[in-house]
Parts: C-alpha cells; structure tokens; sequence
C-alpha cells in the first residue's frame, strides 16, 4: 500500500488546483482553512464539493455547519492562503481584510469571489470527509488573478 | 435561482483546475471524456473524487465499471483535452498515443501521470454524479508542465 500512497501524493503534486477559504461559524468564533479540493459538481442546481481532512481541527465545525463560505483566492491573497494552511498562524484579523458579517460567516470583500453555501451531503471517505454542498448566494470583488497550487507552491495562471 | 446559477457558473470560471481524461472500457469500446474536477480525497487509502454530468454518455459506463483510469494531462495534451470534451471527434486513436491494455481500458504513455482507480461511491448531485474512486496503481510518464484550465481556456501554471 506504501509505493501505491506515495505514488498517489507524487501524481497529484502534478495536478494543479485552485486556491479556496473554507470559513464557517464556531461556537467560540469563526474556523477556516486553506482548501485546493473545491470543485464545481453542477450548475442548476448550483452545488460544489470539497473535502476536508477528518483530523483538522475545523472539520467538525464545516461539515456540521448549517452554512458556511467558500472564498476563491486571487493572486495578492497568497499570504492569507499561507495563513489559513499554518496551524497557529494570525486568522480573521481586520489586517487580512475580513468583515463581519450578520450570520458569524466572515467575510473577504477582497476575494475575487465568495460563495455562500450549506452543506447537503457528507461522505467519509478515508482520512478525509467529503462534502457536497449547495450555493446560495455569490458576491464578487475586485477582479484578479486566480491563485493556483501545485506541486506544492502557489502560483498562477500564464 | 437563475441569477445564482450564472454567478456560480462566473465564480467557477475564475477557479482554475487540472485536466484530466477518464477513460473506462464500455461494452462497444473504450469511453472517454475531459474533467476538470479530479481531486485528491484521501492519502491512505488514495480516493479521489471527480464528478460526471447525467446527460453525458459517457457518464454511465464511468459510474458502473469496475475499473477506470484517470490521466493528468500536461500541457503538450491540450489537442486531446479539445477532442475529449468535444463530441464527435476523434478518440482514442493510435495517433493520439493511445496503447490497449489488458483490462480494456486504453493507456496514454505519454501523460505525465495515469491512475487506475476502482469506483467506490456514486452520489447523485443535482446535475451530475459525484464519484469517488480508490486509487490502485499509478504509471507515471515523460516529465511535463500540467495542464490547466481557466476561464473557459487551456493554460500552463507561470
């Protein structure tokens, strides 16, 4: 199983991705994480997945969430991609351009866009859960690059 | 919902993703198609997931096999991402590089990366099937930049 896991996480170095904020509501205060898994599934009705690892300490706050907000990243936001990937790192500090907003979701009106969504479906799927869930409201900032990842750094589109 | 469908369908253009073809062998031939939405799920067990729209007639032979393949493209791919995502042209050709196997289901040396994946769990979403699929082997070929895919283009990371 060893070669077939390595080969695996050497194989999806190669795959580039882009760069999403997974924010939700806690009960001691907003959670969030750097997400590069999030993936259009279908468009009417308007639905999107992600997965989350089962260990990190947001996962239980995304999946459990009634709504939460997925934030597509541009170029200038590698910093806060960085941020949301470190354990301990500085979070939704007014600096890093979050707002708050009525329903505990923050958010960051400097994205090029921000999706608000609720959770409709959550499979197990190895160390990591997998969620479907379902967009109810876009709101787009200033146009920018899109931030991408791969094989482990962050980059952008040529 | 109309207005939230076309700002979905706007946020996700500004997403980039890797580009893949999944290929399966179906009872008159190999099927084929172009996704845009292949992620990593889990390390150990590999699972990865990707989604198929129900209309597509590719989409019942990927969802029912026992077995698929999964191959990253790179950059020198991007002709046989246009006629996998293109109905009618041609597939799976000699001259696209191609080679048969054993299973049925057509191999691409010269990708940067192709995986073998068995389907685990199908889950309907809307439009489309949401798949998740395990990872059994992974071939890897000739080194090159991956393919990438953003509004509505092929493009190379910077």
């Amino acid at each position: 199983m060893t070669e077939v896991v390595d080969d695996f996480k050497a194989a999806f170095r190669l795959h580039p991705a882009g760069v999403a904020l997974l924010v939700a509501a806690g009960e001691d205060g907003p959670v969030g994480m750097t997400a590069s898994s999030v993936a259009s599934v279908s468009a009417d009705p308007p639905l999107l997945s992600f997965s989350v690892a089962k260990r990190s300490s947001s996962a239980r706050v995304l999946t459990s969430s009634e709504m939460l907000r997925v934030v597509l990243l541009g170029t200038h936001q590698t910093a806060l991609a960085r941020a949301f990937a470190t354990s301990g790192a500085d979070r939704f500090t007014p600096q890093q351009g979050w707002v708050d907003d009525p329903a505990g979701v923050p958010d960051l009106p400097d994205a090029p866009a921000r999706l608000l969504a609720g959770v409709r479906r959550v499979v197990p799927a190895g160390e990591s859960w997998l969620v479907l869930a379902q967009v109810e409201r876009v709101t787009f900032g200033a146009a920018a690059p899109p931030l991408l990842y791969v094989d482990r750094a962050y980059r952008a589109a040529s």
